[in-house]
């Protein structure tokens, strides 16, 4: 059996599309408005989805309260109320759409946890728009 | 690194689950009230999974404005305010159970994706019964 | 104080917007694609408020086993799928609008209620477009 | 009887809390993160709940049409993908609370719609933090 | 114009609806599978709605960090993880139906907010059964 | 094609995490407020992810009635309104983890299904915590 525990947490923060070696023309037709020079933001919402077998004292796979804390310190305390692209070092030189963004998560938490976890994140930048990154 | 990005959609639909080669007793019995002669209806949330590589240029695996585009004439243009069974090509011969409305949108979508994606369709009847379909 | 109790309940059905009484013309650029002939549907969520006083003897404003039968009986099983217009007497010469079907759904369960109850119903069509109707 | 029609909208904008005449010191004590001075943003939803009686010609207290496109003038093009105080007059001298951008929508709304509708806007800045604005 | 800010807090808690003072078999009669007499639970959400004018100062109603604060300590932490009829003294007289329970906290939270402000109480005991209190 | 039918149920119920072998003050160290000897509760939410071929003749994979039938006899009926580590003989000698819950249901609902069979359980324990099993 492969047992898989899912944490939520969340960050609301500023970003903009483009990349700073193209011109304000080709950012435009490629990002569109999500490359207002003035940013614009989300209210993100993260899952951990880590799998592995239960402990059989605990009848834990993981810890919530770890997972928490990781998701807290490696995630929310991170990014939330930040402008990603100027504020957090991840993106200086990474594009912070969806997919690198929940790449960067998957990075941070992924190194915190234990190596016999496997990890998913799932990332949601709308109700309508959301990715997955799993290794 | 597996990338996964996923849009949402909508249509409103009436239908009827029931085969014109079977009695209505049959009918009845299979389908019960869903095989009511003047329809019921549903409003029908899409899911579209689709997985590939991040372009490194742009940062994303799929533009979504093309992604939210093929759902909009694929399925809420071709399926909203749509009576399944009597508006539907795609259903004059195929009962519009979910799982079969599932596999044609999968089809009409994967047909439209660049065929380096992956893809799947997770499609919601209510908010307590909804299918998948991957290939 | 002045406490409320809310129950939800909810039915699928297929309905259209028109008027007999009108050119198909003038139904469709009142009604649009609502005016399908063919039907469309939707997943319908009701929510019944019921105010009054607290009961001391037994904590409840109203035993919801009661105001979950009078759903169940006046709303589910009446309109749980069933197409609006063809087969619910209450719409063969009304307009099955969303304004209109919470008008009639307040009456019914209005008259099922002690009349020492006030109501308000809320009726979600989908979730962007809803309505309340309160006397 | 009172008919209330909802229709919601929704827009993706980054804003900063903070008062130009006050200094970073006070900004801090008072505003806390939400005085990133890089930005931080939100996906904002809106409600905008119209009431007045049932046409009985349409059985609609509104053309929900009219009113989606209403909102989508007033406030989805207005403030979508757009940083609330650098890019939207509304805020060059008001602090864009949660309370502030609910009152600037509930008058451009208003504005709008025929004097004879009442209008309460309800605006998500969070699923956990919301404010109402009625006259 | 009338403002109300919204904010939501939750607590995970086991109860039993009962009254000492009746047998056991008027207990079941009148609360059925909720007199279990080893409790059942529930994840409770709590909106607090807290109404009055902005502060032009700061664009805020009140400051959400108060409000978060009010509700942590006199909803989160006294309700979390507690039995409510056997840990918490509020009960120990008064059976615990959502209806009592939201009266109990709208007296809890009224009491730490300036009088100045009006408040109006929703509790969700599951997302089909909820509750509302308003002075 | 792999299709999957997802079905949802819920029961609300109380628990408490310990084991009896351990003293009261590991059980606090490792549970923490989850060791309340009083117990305390969740609304739980089931959903059953059921994969096979669709039957050409229905367009089933499943007939929901059968999955709903087993729903409702296996997790509501069993574990809705109960103390699980007193009520019910499953978690009599096993740590009530939402991981342990999951397992169970797992082995119970699959124990119903034909063996053709595929079987995922996810289980929320709150919106912010669940689980996932599968084989």
């Amino acid at each position: 059996m492969k047992i898989t525990v899912i944490r939520k947490a969340h960050f609301n923060a500023a970003h903009r599309l483009y990349r700073k070696d193209w011109s304000m023309e080709k950012n435009d037709t490629v990002f569109g408005l999500c490359n207002n020079p003035n940013f614009h933001g989300h209210n993100y919402e993260v899952e951990a989805h880590v799998s592995g077998p239960i402990d059989p004292e605990t009848g834990f796979v993981i810890d919530l309260k770890i997972l928490k804390e990781i998701l807290k310190k490696e995630v929310h305390d991170r990014f939330d109320h930040k402008n990603l692209n100027e504020d957090c070092e991840e993106f200086f030189e990474l594009n912070p759409t969806a997919e690198n963004i929940a790449v960067v998560i998957y990075k941070l938490v992924k190194n915190k946890l234990d190596s016999k976890f496997d990890l998913k994140i799932r990332l949601y930048e709308t109700n309508r728009n959301f990715v997955e990154v799993v290794a």
